[in-house]
């Protein structure tokens, strides 16, 4: 099994900045982590700040992929293009956010990548990307 | 470890009616894999098509079990209620949806639950009730 | 042919109360009065003010009649549970009301179970009961 | 008895075009159909896809006629000058539609007669015809 | 003079819970205060979770008792029943909230119970019944 | 001075019907006095139902009359064309209606004919327009 | 008969600035010129920049004074204050406009005024007055 | 115990005009009344029609007086300013209505002063005013 | 190959009137220029100001033309019924407009008709007529 | 160089109340510290809680001044017509405000003055009046 | 002539993906085919996924080329910066869709671009763009 | 001091184009003007037309840098992913624009990024940036 976890913009600040909220857990020791723990997982990890190098990853990713763990950040909320991407790949997307975003600003409610996801997973801190792992392995 | 899934209104219907949609698994059947492929924790199951009876429940169960997996079904977009008691309580409420809400009418798009529960999980099946329980354990 | 009406919350006060706007006719006259009228049909009747009872009740009705009246009351304008329970179970449902909903309040012009309903009649007085059966003899 | 039917835009393709949905009947042998069913309503009938030409038939048969059955068609949603006329006649007017507006477009759920109507009935295909003539009776 | 008080849904946790917020008082020990307070008044309580037991409850007193104080809870922003019930009985219904509901979330800015109350009375916390109360003896 | 008074739906109505509230002046018999009041003006009157034919009588009147008096009555409302034609044709137009459309229901709050007209008068009963023909005068 | 015109904030720069749109007549002169028009009349003016003085002046005429012509400027897009004395005094009030509101900003459009009014008129620059002076008259 | 009734727009008119509504009693009387009832308690009067002269009497009485009893009248709906006096003072201020404001047209619905004020009391006529002292004796 | 230009709303101005802005060429003198150029296409050409004479003239075109190239003026942001007329027949219609109606007032950004049209050409000009006719012969 | 500062409601009380929040700096001291600071500019200052006040003082001021620093407080958010001043006067106006608007309630972040300002400067506390200064400098 | 065609994100996709929707042809093979289609001018090509070399792009050839065919995709909901550009260059764009944008999502109905645009071709598929370059030739 | 100052998409095309309205300084002169006025400030300058580039510039500005002047151009508008960064980082940002935003389209009046900047100068052309500068010397 082939899965690709791909991260949005500020998402590379995890565990270096605003450590009093996101913990002192860079995402690379975590992805280690998960690395270890699914070791019959083939797990590979992009992230950029750039909408369009989303939507390039995305599509690179889409037609060979078993799955995508994705979360496009601040882009969930705006970008219709990666919504867009989403629906147009074939390998199913789970969307994940790590802060629950239901419980923050109006503009956090709406996610342009929900309707074409396979599912969404919110709240849970990093262990939201973990429970998308196991989504695909059950 | 004591966990309690709590079902709200037409989710006794599962498994019997609409089966094109939903498959032929009823809830009790599901409820008894679980049980099985969680050995070691207490599972207990609640299901009504009351609000307030759903909201007793809540308050019964909030201060004493580990944790709650909630499918407030319809009453998740129009009640204040159920979203109150889930703040009041002490032990975590985790939301799942079966199907994904966001792809469905807009009114659906509406939670009053989520900005109180520990985290949300949609649009993953019956899967959506195991995530769910996995949240709690690791 | 097997029939149900089903009233909502307030529904019961019907001729005892507000007489000057409804008449003295309680609805247990006026029922009496359709099953004389309509001795091919079997008839019954019930009413809750509790929104779960009436899913409930239609869980319970809507796999084995021919054919429910339904007047939601002011549950109409709120529940998308009982409009899901409509869309839910086989038999068709008629949606009636008493006064015009139209004329009054803004928030009475919405309903969630129009959308589920076989059809819709609004504004005769209790003759849309009557109406209703009627739409499911010719 | 002294009814008249009054249709508005488009109803005067009825069952010779989009017979898939709504057959092959056309409106003249429907309507020849009901006049038998009533041997004694002095039934009459009125087609037009001028806003004003319905109107003026309104306008017309609004003082002298016992009631109207209007499907004022697309105008329903557009015409608060037909609106204003239902309001403005003599003689009661009962609104009806042949398909459910109401799991449509969002601005087919806006009606501007319905304020001032008798009563509406929704969603009984031509059916919705004779239960309106119905009401007039009982 | 016979006064009911009648509390809605979470208020039954009142004392036990969220003590930092709500101080340590029961609704039952408060209560025991006020008729102790009032000796001439007859003062009796119901509490419920369940809308329609709210409605059946005002229905049973609303045309017997003297006055009504009604704090609602969620369903005050949520149910056009009970909005329905408080216009259709006889007796005065006072509408009452511990917290001021104006300084929360925008949805409890809403009430669908007010505009049918003798008058309404936010925030002094359980000192807002005994205003209620003091209401119908001046 | 060549005037030419327009009036739009329902004002055929006037003085004939709903004369409890508009009284028994017919505006035949007020277009009389209009005419002898003013025996220096050349005026002259149109009314019609029908949307399209108050445009075609706007273009011909607009290029070779000194003013035009227009109550497009619900046509106020909803046509952005006959806004259109007030905007394109050479002659001023002034908007008057009998009613106090600002005190009624929110829709006749909005005028699609205000905006190109030179001056609006509201709400002088048959007087507005003897009021529009004097702002021509001075 | 006796009138009081009463204009609201900034008008008082009538005349002396921004002549471009507006002309070099002052509102004074203007004034006079209206006293000598109509000698039979007892004209009387007000101008004040404050809402409240606005209020008071509307108090102190209103319940001796046969008519008031009033340009509350700004403040009939705001003042819900105004509008409640308008409709509380007992003489009418006819509001009028220099500019034509509805080709401007759309917060220009919505006047808390207009529902108390006697009638309203808008457009027809300074004449606008003299036209509201002619409708005490007629 | 210092107390001081502000009282805003229009509310000088009490008692003396649309007395078939709000009755004979002036406030002049009515606060007699209440210096009676109260003999312990130190009561001042004020009123004003102007925005910014209650802004400033609220802020010479809010630091040195134990309460505040408010009846912004119009200015509720509309004025931040006053809002934010209320929030900037150190005495409580009771928010209080004659009328029941949510029975009214819906820009009476929102108050920009509930939110910063100890209380509101709201539809028990001149009531409210003394009810609002008593929430300041207990 | 057979189609008609069907003409909306003041469309009969052009050319005569607002030359500034539209230039000086009739539609007259416009569609013999097109009859020309295209000498292999059965053009053929109608205008009305009356919406239901449009619809009529769609409904005979409508099921025996090989296209209609449909400008409907004003009426595009209204009407419904037009609207439904072009989903109702069964030629191919392909919606035009001459000036860039998305840079004009927002009321004129919504067309009732473009989600039944084939295709949409906006804002070329007298040329977007000449795209559509392209649009049928490629 | 000659400029007035001009401040809005409640802006009195700065520095000697809330001193948490805004410093203990009263506006009077650093007034004098802003007219040392810039010896060459002859600058005065005005406050009211009066809108109209302030409209009187804007129209003194504007057509005589080289600039005014307008912080309208409160009225920024409601008040039509300070910014109808604003545009009708000579003299350049900044707008300024103390603490960041943008990042408090919804209705704060509508300003009905920076349309017709010259500049908005917003967040720097009392150096926001500072910034203005240089602005007419450079 | 030079044009220039600029696709934004997901168009890298037709003609591989979707085919059953979009058919077989890739926009390359497409592209190649308008080449030979007009000899006479000048056609080059550009894709991108980012929405800032969209805007790049247009930037480079916005001032030297003779037209500019823009389907921006996804960014044609979202993007004001692309709008701004389309704005800021000399040359013209006309705006192109493949699909009926305006029959699909809400979110699709709104364009930034549009205003800006000399002209708007949606849903024509591919011979869009053929309708685009026939704009620039006539 | 350290400070950078970071344009967005189209500050590039500055001084060049549209040089009625923006005059003929290009961003680089007016950069050097700002250097030599300000020796004692290390001054930098980025610009990119890619959100996302912008958000690289800010994570690798915001923790060494003493301030941010940021003109986030179309992107203010729309990016929560620009404003996301301005909260992460640990320097001040200063939000600028030259034009008045506030009085043009009604989308330029929301930013995403002024609730967490420091402070936001709007509307002083290049001058701007000059007092952001300032901004952080005093």
């Amino acid at each position: 099994m082939k899965l690709k976890i791909i991260n949005g913009p500020n998402l590379n600040l995890l565990g270096t900045r605003e450590t009093a909220i996101y913990g002192t857990t860079t995402f690379g020791s975590f992805f280690e982590m998960l690395q270890k723990k699914y070791p019959g997982v083939e797990l590979s990890y992009y992230q950029s700040n750039i909408e369009g190098e989303l939507i390039d990853c995305l599509q690179e990713t889409g037609f060979s992929y078993d799955g995508i763990v994705l979360n496009a950040g601040a882009y969930t909320h705006t970008s219709v293009g990666i919504g867009d991407t989403v629906k147009a790949i074939d390998c199913p997307v789970v969307e994940v956010h790590i802060s629950n975003t239901f419980s923050r600003e109006d503009f956090r409610h709406k996610s342009y990548i929900s309707a074409g996801a396979k599912g969404v997973i919110v709240g849970f801190g990093l262990e939201s990307y973990q429970l998308a792992i196991e989504s695909y392995l059950s």
